[in-house]
């Protein structure tokens, strides 16, 4: 068994103190990891707070951390494709059953049998639960790790690995490309990267919101124009206008003003933090509305979005704080104030 | 002005009486048609109990449905392509603005004004409610009306104008074709009319039941299989298999389980009367599925399926009933006891 240093809630609250952890030692097709940079994501203050803790399972506290990039130090025997030193990123998977029909499909994210998530899943061999990267070490199966291009910085990049790719996949399943209408409700760690991603697609990217100043940031990342949701007749005159919506609002709202936004066939994505909604499908019959969601990505998509970022140099905009900050951020986080993704440097773990 | 006979209520039951209404005098593009079959739908039983008044005006009675075909008795001076004696078919919508993207993409049934149904809506022009084909004649505006292909039996072509429809449209913006699994829940008149034409287009059909004698049924419909909804191996065992499954069945039920047979990014149309219903947003970002409804057709789906169907041999399986007996159809139709649709000869009107 290998130890290394992590940040640790024992007592279900964000406020995380700095502690021993245990790595497995190297099976064949085992990478270890020198985490650099990891990304703060929403998911993770859940988790940490407890609200998701009934979905997974914790031995000796919660480790959150799902989306870093780092430097291979060691490679089990069986490993092609790794040595050490290389620059890897890692997302919110890190091992899945490989032969249904979603990890077939590259969707291991959907693995019928249940993917292993890179906190709080019971390991596929000895039933230990994983503990995430906010933490100086993984240990991870090679097929779960990805070279990171040359070109995009480690720390921006880490959030791709969850929100960006959490926004890449339903906007390729939409076939997101030139002359598609692409909105997106909710300017933070999801919502930048999707309009970033949407305008590079090709797509006419509107971001909605109730905040008039986000106009200013909403073109500087690309997008045509600001929607206020607040302007009835603004809502009014775009009424079936996009092809595609992603909603990155994670706090509980009325789904029905963005629904009437959408094209005939349109889609609206909901990727906030999911809760039990209620739906009047008459909603959904007019324009054959769709109401979908999506849950990050599969190892296809995650190359995928990679190879797209680094050709269109796109990364997120980020905050890169010493991961001693790490309680602050996520108190930061929860009031929402965060321009657009925090980002631990665990380089102090040492 | 003109007269006819017509099935109505005045009380909101659906218990109906004989009586005369109003037809208004041909304008420019109009045709009168003697109205010859006309399918029973359950809409009509919502709007005739009430349950769907608060939407549409009335004024005199409803006269309920909209799944007609008859002949042309009569053509305005602007009419070009139909003449007296042609076979015509009508569906649900008798007029819509014509100039709003929905309308210009053949949608007219979301026309952004609000299309107007041939009962229960107000006449665009004077204002009056529409009264619909459980009567004698019809005056429609020639763009509404359809040749009704040779080949097609009238009676039973009659409910392609709703139900027929109203599962053609969302098979056909899910692109199903040969290659794809559909599954179709409800095997009465949406749902009889989905396995056939489903099959028609090359897609694999399996029909889900809680009734494991409809195995038959689905089988001469031309269904490959039954999954009985009851068992739960077997639910289990087809879980993500479907890229689109037909919701048709109008009782109150639970999306969950159907949501669950959904492959990677496939649809749950749910076609049934819509009533508010909580959805688990989790349940959608497993494999991105989606959750969608329809509203019947437009024109260019509607004359698509005419088509179709006349190429296919396609019509519905029917129970051919003199109008007299229109109220226990209704009566027999709330219950489920219908195989699969009931359709009124309007001749005992003269």
């Amino acid at each position: 068994m290998r130890t290394t240093t992590a940040w640790l809630s024992t007592d279900g609250t964000t406020t995380l103190h700095r502690g021993e952890i245990i790595r497995r030692d190297l099976r064949d097709d085992d990478l270890a990891v020198r985490i650099d940079y990891c990304g703060v994501c929403h998911s993770d203050l859940h988790m940490l707070n407890g609200a998701l803790s009934r979905f997974k399972s914790f031995d000796g506290g919660v480790v959150a951390g799902h989306e870093f990039t780092g430097t291979v130090t060691e490679a089990g025997p069986a490993v092609t494709g790794f040595t050490a030193g290389d620059r890897v990123a890692v997302g919110t998977l890190v091992d899945s059953c490989g032969v249904c029909a979603m990890c077939e499909a590259g969707q291991e994210n959907y693995c019928l049998a249940g993917p292993t998530s890179t906190y709080g899943s019971p390991d596929r061999i000895d039933g230990t639960p994983t503990k995430g990267a906010y933490s100086r070490e993984y240990v991870v199966r090679a097929p779960f790790a990805y070279h990171l291009p040359d070109g995009l910085d480690p720390a921006a990049a880490a959030p791709l690995m969850c929100a960006g790719v959490s926004v890449w996949e339903p906007m390729r399943a939409a076939g997101v490309g030139p002359g598609t209408h692409v909105a997106v409700a909710g300017l933070g760690g999801l919502g930048h990267l999707g309009v970033k991603l949407a305008v590079a697609l090709g797509a006419e990217v509107t971001v909605l919101s109730r905040t008039p100043e986000k106009a200013v940031d909403a073109r500087e990342l690309g997008a045509s124009e600001l929607l206020l949701t607040t302007d009835d007749a603004a809502l009014a005159a775009a009424r079936g206008r996009f092809d595609l919506i992603l909603d990155t609002v994670s706090a509980p709202h009325d789904l029905s003003p963005l629904l009437q936004l959408l094209a005939l066939d349109g889609t609206l994505s909901v990727l906030g933090f999911p809760l039990p909604t209620t739906i009047n499908l008459m909603e959904l019959a007019i324009g054959r509305r769709k109401l979908s969601s999506s849950g990050t990505g599969g190892r296809r998509g995650t190359a995928e979005l990679l190879a797209f970022a680094a050709e269109h140099g796109i990364t997120a905009d980020i905050e890169l704080l010493p991961s001693a900050q790490v309680s602050d951020a996520l108190a930061r986080l929860e009031k929402g104030d965060v321009r657009y993704r925090f980002v631990l440097d665990l380089s102090d773990l040492d």
